[in-house]
């Protein structure tokens, strides 16, 4: 049974601490074998990709068989039910026409002393997408790392992605071909990541890797860090539904089992002012389970770390809400906006009882790829500003110099920094 | 001896490659060490930073002494000399008014088909701000931290500085009064930033950690993220000045030794189409190495680390400075736009010849918290964006929901995710 706490409890304090510590995913110590396999690549690049690839996906390749050709990718769009096709599309459009409106302005000004200042915005070069195999392997995920990459102008975007077998998700290939992936490799795990960081014969290196996957491709993520860029490393999914009685149980009984399906770990949070709602939406789950294919994955996390959380009164909810700071987030009341302004920590907010966390998830436009693990304490979500970096820019003449140079050589004396002070004042004769 | 590399040389690739590859600084292995002192304050809290305090600070602490009163802040600020407060104060108020340009809006807008989208930008809630002790106690580090976390509107910003044997940088306080630290504490190393993610009696904790250090420091950072946020981990510090034959040498050394003169792990290059330029600058570096204080910091760096890249036309430095990548870039030419515009990896640019480095350490108003070691290809230099986190915001009426339905049902059905289609179906009756 999910856990059920109430604001009113005497204990409420300590149980939702120890609710909020929970760890919900095993952390398999993984960075040996990571170790190696990176080094292994570095050392033999596509012979030691090729070897990796035979051991762990029971695929032979060859140098020349790495890379999807493109006539296999234009291949799978061709073969694309039409009806798939028309959503994919839709979503590619949201996602494109949304994340436009996120690019940078870059910023040129002169200041009362006549410093020009400014920031500008740059594309990082090249982007390495990692992909998931099996099951996990989304199209939609690829729509969501590879759309924004190519709104911020990142000129190649190479793709990785296991085909255990050989067996490659064609619809992983469409969506590539319509987010413009530039090149895709039927390779996976560390070895994938290693030979996107650091390059092999037949694949460049790239300068950032992005997307999900196992805690080897986590690791590896972690360990090629610096060599290039990464984005986030994404924990088990979560949503917390802030309802109140004015819902219909099965609406929500259905969002809190759209999250609770992806992953035993993955954790869904209804919190209510009604006790006899509550009591509704977790009668409404258990009938709905039943009827989920998934039933076994939805209800193992639903059990485990699900929680119905009872509030006195709404004006609870937004503090609550900030400590869980979820990666989702609805709130379905009827007048949602009130709530918004008082909640500052959460992935993406979901206004009112007409928005399904899962229109975030496909053709909302807004990004579904969002910080976990209550990381939307400090960090946001992937958008186009996790492919394009800033450079400050500073130009003074001879008059700003004479102007700033005796409060900067100040502080050059008194942080004890010398040749600091005196490339300043070498040019002012100071 | 600099390294001297010849673009017109045949090995000039190899050479450069290897050059590019170069480890500047040991990466010591204290994560054991520091999982330790983790786990220990993280059970004992108060208790074990004190206990670790006396160990590796030489310092005596109770719970009541462990935070700096008020008065002794206050103290600090009133004992500064006038001539350096004014440059503190300079500093501040250059580097407020830059920075709160960077404030990033919120966007709220209605699609064509009415549905609501938007990010929504809200300050991190508090802030935990690492300054390193002993001579890299710098001031200006304190205010190029915590002056961008209060622009973002980070409402409590607790310092951490280690106070070795009792001893604090006044300046360092005087600096974290000006601009508006809340808290202090003299503590330092993986204890001190333990403490900051964890909390202990009388540390509350925070939510993102950010500041240099040393390995510890940067180990205990790697190794609390996920719980807090953390900034980049800094490497040695970089200058590439592009210079041709019109610069005084002088100027020119000087502002490569101002690199050199932080560590010896520090790099200092110089880019120059003119060979008898190259020598003058050399020659410069040699007579004011002799003339510095911190001349074998300085000499090391330069030695081991230093390069002088002869190119055969200006027209080679842009492709040359963006595989290097600088932390630092003058463009000490006399049209740097032209150059400006064909670069775009590089925390910071300073164009002309009346523009040293130096001034955007202290009073130019642009941060000095910028990318090292080749990492400007894929992130920036801190900035108000690095304290304040997007969310994502999404409101569909019946109406909208109903245009979108067959789309992200259809892609929740070719993903498997059968809870998810339901969540939408069950709204509007599909």
């Amino acid at each position: 049974m999910p856990q059920r706490l109430t604001t009113a409890d005497a204990d409420f304090e300590t149980r939702f601490e120890a609710f909020l510590a929970e760890k919900r995913e095993a952390e398999p110590d993984v960075a040996g074998a990571v170790r190696s396999i990176i080094a292994d690549v570095r050392a033999r690049g596509d012979k030691a990709v090729i070897e990796l690839t035979e051991k762990f996906d029971a695929l032979a390749l060859t140098p020349e068989t790495v890379r999807v050709p493109a006539a296999e990718i234009e291949a799978a769009w061709a073969a694309t039910p039409e009806k798939t096709r028309e959503a994919l599309q839709t979503a590619e459009a949201r996602i494109r026409s949304h994340h436009a409106r996120q690019l940078p302005k870059d910023d040129r000004y002169t200041d009362g002393l006549g410093v020009e200042l400014g920031s500008r915005w740059t594309a990082v070069e090249s982007v390495g997408l990692y992909v998931p195999g099996g099951t996990a392997s989304y199209p939609s995920s690829v729509l969501m790392n590879a759309v924004p990459a190519k709104v911020a102008g990142v000129k190649r975007i190479a793709m990785a992605v296991p085909a255990r077998a050989g067996e490659l998700n064609p619809l992983v290939l469409a969506a590539a071909h319509l987010a413009g992936v530039d090149e895709i490799y039927r390779i996976g795990g560390a070895q994938a990541v290693a030979a996107l960081a650091y390059g092999t014969e037949t694949i460049a290196p790239v300068v950032k890797i992005v997307g999900p996957g196992n805690a080897y491709v986590a690791e590896a993520k972690r360990q090629v860090f610096g060599r290039v860029g990464i984005d986030m490393i994404a924990g088990p999914s979560e949503i917390l539904v802030i309802a109140d009685g004015g819902n219909d149980p099965d609406w929500i009984a259905a969002d809190l089992l759209s999250q609770a399906e992806h992953d035993p770990s993955a954790q869904s949070i209804l919190i209510t002012d009604d006790a006899g709602f509550a009591e509704a939406a977790e009668a409404a789950v258990e009938r709905q389970l039943k009827q989920l294919p998934r039933e076994a994955t939805a209800r193992a996390s639903w059990e485990t770390h699900g929680a119905v959380i009872l509030v006195s009164s709404m004006t609870e909810a937004p503090a609550i809400a900030d400590r869980i700071a979820a990666e989702h987030l609805e709130l379905a009341v009827e007048e949602p906006e009130g709530l918004l302004a008082k909640i500052s920590n959460a992935g993406a907010i979901f206004l009112g009882r007409h928005t399904p966390e899962v229109i975030g998830d496909y053709v909302g436009g807004s990004n579904h790829v969002l910080p976990t693990s209550r990381s939307a304490r400090f960090s946001s979500g992937l958008s186009v500003l996790d492919f394009v970096k800033r450079t400050s820019i500073l130009k003074l003449g001879p008059e700003q110099l004479k102007a700033l140079a005796p409060a900067a050589m100040e502080l050059a004396r008194v942080e004890g920094l010398d040749a600091h002070g005196r490339s300043v004042g070498i040019r002012v004769n100071l």
